[in-house]
């Protein structure tokens, strides 16, 4: 069955559907790691921090809720990614810190989901990609 | 807080979280309405179709399960959006068709959609825009 073109102008529907096509492509190819696209960008915004992250700070990061990122920081937590530790500066808060196996892990994720993206935008223009990437990193970063 | 530039070379993390941003924007904007991205995109994808469209034909266009067609059609029947119809050529099949106020609707929803992605686009040059809308069509419609 081919896929209409429906909305083929409205950016939003466009990268909607762009985005979902390679989240589903990503969590498959993902897989074998134990990861799926939202532990991976929760693990890579912890690595990110080598002082550890609040979880608050890691909602905002990676624009979930901060219940959603409980469950996630549990999971990479029983599996020995992350570490709850004690925030030297504030006794009552927690700082979540990646463990040596966390970034090892998140390197190999990494590469997966270049990958996947490489795959889908090949046979566009180099500038053509920057383009893409700087439209992209305005709308989520600038706002 | 300002927002830390995680994965900032990920094309897929960039994607969904610009695309959560322009779905989240979009439904509070079409919410006087009463329709959501996911409604606006199936109202729009049965009034793409003169003859009407079968579920299973929409649910490919859209993206989503079937299951979750019903649900949204069935909204969209509730309020004479759109009507389900016998197939001619099968009539063991249904067909959805538009309803005039849903085009009216629909054309009402474009404009929203298209004002939101505008506003979070503005400043960039008409060419950048050009290549980011195609490379998204590459994606979507072209794998």
């Amino acid at each position: 069955m081919t896929r209409r073109r429906i909305l083929p102008e409205d950016l939003g529907f466009l990268m909607t559907r762009a985005s979902a096509i390679l989240v589903k492509e990503t969590n498959r190819a993902m897989a074998p790691l134990g990861l799926k696209v939202r532990g991976y960008s929760v693990l890579a915004a912890v690595c990110d921090e080598d002082d550890g992250i609040t979880q608050r700070r890691l909602a905002a990061d990676v624009g979930l809720d901060p219940s959603q990122i409980v469950a996630l920081v549990d999971d990479l937590e029983g599996r020995n990614l992350v570490m709850r530790t004690i925030d030297p500066d504030d006794r009552r808060n927690k700082l979540i810190v990646a463990t040596e196996p966390g970034r090892e892990l998140c390197g190999k994720a990494r590469t997966i989901s270049n990958d996947v993206a490489e795959r889908h935008i090949a046979g566009n223009d180099a500038e053509h990609i920057d383009a893409v990437r700087n439209l992209l990193h305005h709308m989520v970063f600038a706002n």
